[in-house]
């Protein structure tokens, strides 16, 4: 049976990038490794619209939010967490590992946090040192705002802003610069199409400042300063994951000749096309701010997950992700982050039905296909 | 032309390996990756000699060091370290930063720590709460007695023993079980035949209980705690390296197949070979306790290291490591760390001798790769 993956990390990864990853491995201190770092480091200032760096970590994403904390607070710095899921909990959970100061505002799994609660909250802690959001919150596929937060953050505060972008770079439309980030953090598995193994942290002229004077933490191997020094020669501090480095010049390489802007709009249009589809199979959506990298929906009434989820995957191939939390088993995610297409989005649908009909859960079929074809081609 | 690799990790990775990496992604959430770690869990215990956890982290091997300091030690706890090179300097750099009561044992570059001197160092401190060494330190191609020390340690001190593994293991003999170590460190780009991007850390069952009510560093990403709870049931805590960890899979199931005992084995006469056939070129040993992963080699009298290493790479397609810190442009290093067999080492002294011939350096012409095919086939 062909097998079609559509979770929110690990994403397909393209033949191109496998072969070149499966080529002959060179040495990390090899002048034709570091030429490689220097376009994916210039590639990469490209994604995230920045000419800041844009270093590249040996680790999951995770390990890059803990760098951006690490790196930048000391005990005692109050920050500011929203956590409307599972990663924006995890800022706080970092926040409180190293500053112990952590004002988390917890808002609805499926919400977005508005710009005017935001600027609320900075009203009530003007001393707050950094603002961490997430873009696109992949445990409840919702995005936020990311252009008005910052901008609302900014009116009012010099807090630093740090951005999980895990899920959102390259599915969300951002401008790093432009809109005045001071962190924003992806991992390779997402909307970059390569295997887990790599973090990837854009820093802001500012928070360089703050990282090159900031001997506060115990850190070492996540220390921004020590990457920030070795980015500055086109190197790495430790061991870097070579083929993984490779295989994301590879990728970052299909991500410029298809271009950014383009990047984005497929996006928008394949999570548009998953919506009305699933909506057309009688499914209601979780979120109020759909992701475009991920669609979270409320599992059909009387349908029961793990049934749902071994018809998906042992009689049609699809592997799609489960609720997480005080959702798992209520909701599911269906992911068209990265290396996806329209007749992708059809070919999910359709295994949707499949499975439904297997399930003897009552739905007009053809309904999902149909709307995700009108979604693109129109009436 | 045809390239190979000789440098001390990255370290080749077989066509295998590189064709199980390139097969379509999976995820790590699913049971068919789940199965995967749980045999590279048992595989890891049979290279380790161990029936303890062996974690698997999603960064160099720097990161497992750190990892195994920060969940050990609390600021204040006094740690011994041995630094001989590079790589037990940097037992002390973490060791400083997590516990800020470092001793530091300073030798010479070369030579190996005794287990009188080690011994010595536990009366003087009897109050230290672990003792940091380095099996194969790298960066001068010299290997300690670990057996040795470890017993040295445990007949007189409750210390924790730390062992850097990280090019011994696969090359040189260890029974992390029988020899008492608490932990054992190595990165998967070294005896693993795999790219870089993962630490292997095998944990004592008395670092574990140390570790389950340690919570007094600052850490997340790389908490050992959070690594043995996974691994309880074949998990990870954050995304892991998924394609990296299929070759990983791969790359034990050569291991087994060979055995560890013939893995040992070879790399001992791999390393003989190599050191004959230098020598036999007229060059000196840099090391007095020679590793059996990587044979560190004074440069010619007269040569140029810049000349040396670009006649070997460019015109010989051969890359083998310069020396580090005091030693760079004064010895270079050979590795047969891996995957290598005797034809190997036969290519690596037919490429060192048509560099020096190529740099007019006197030497008598194949009385390298004699002294090669001698070794392995006797007179």
């Amino acid at each position: 049976m062909k097998k079609r993956l559509f979770t929110p990390g690990p994403t397909p990864v393209p033949e191109n990038v496998m072969l070149r990853m499966a080529a002959p491995i060179i040495h990390h201190r090899n002048p034709e490794f570091m030429e490689i770092l220097e376009r994916v480091h210039e590639d990469l200032k490209y994604l995230f619209r920045t000419t800041q760096p844009v270093v590249v970590m040996t680790c999951s994403g995770t390990g890059g939010m803990e760098a951006a904390i690490s790196s930048l607070f000391r005990q005692g710095d109050k920050v500011i967490t929203i956590n409307g899921g599972k990663f924006g909990e995890r800022w706080g959970e970092l926040v409180r590992i190293y500053t112990g100061n952590c004002v988390e505002e917890k808002i609805e799994w499926g919400t977005a946090i508005s710009p005017e609660r935001i600027a609320e909250l900075l009203d009530e802690h003007p001393d707050a040192l950094g603002v961490c959001i997430t873009h696109s919150e992949t445990s409840t596929g919702t995005a936020s705002d990311v252009q008005a937060l910052c901008a609302a953050i900014r009116e009012r505060s010099d807090a630093l802003i740090l951005v999980d972008g895990i899920t959102a770079i390259g599915a969300h439309e951002f401008h790093f610069d432009d809109w005045g980030a001071d962190i924003c953090i992806t991992g390779s598995q997402k909307g970059l199409m390569m295997p887990p193994g790599l973090a990837l942290v854009a820093i802001s002229e500012r928070a360089q400042d703050i990282i090159h004077n900031h001997r506060h933490q115990p850190q070492y191997y996540l220390s921004l300063r020590k990457a920030l020094k070795a980015h500055a020669s086109n190197d790495t501090p430790f061991t870097p994951a070579v083929s993984l480095i490779i295989g994301l010049d590879e990728a970052l390489q299909m991500l410029r000749v298809e271009g950014i802007e383009n990047v984005w709009a497929r996006h928008e249009a394949l999570a548009g096309a998953c919506r009305l589809g699933c909506q057309a199979l009688g499914m209601n959506l979780f979120s109020d701010s759909p992701s475009y990298a991920v669609t979270a929906v409320w599992l059909p009434e009387g349908a029961d997950w793990k049934q749902f989820n071994n018809t998906l995957k042992a009689r049609n191939g699809i592997t799609i992700a489960a609720g997480q939390d005080d959702f798992k088993g209520r909701i599911f995610r269906i992911s068209h982050l990265g290396y996806y297409d329209e007749l992708d989005m059809l070919t999910l649908m359709g295994g949707l039905e499949r499975s439904l009909r297997m399930m003897e859960i009552p739905f007009k079929v053809g309904a999902g296909v149909s709307a995700v074809q009108r979604a693109f081609l129109g009436e």
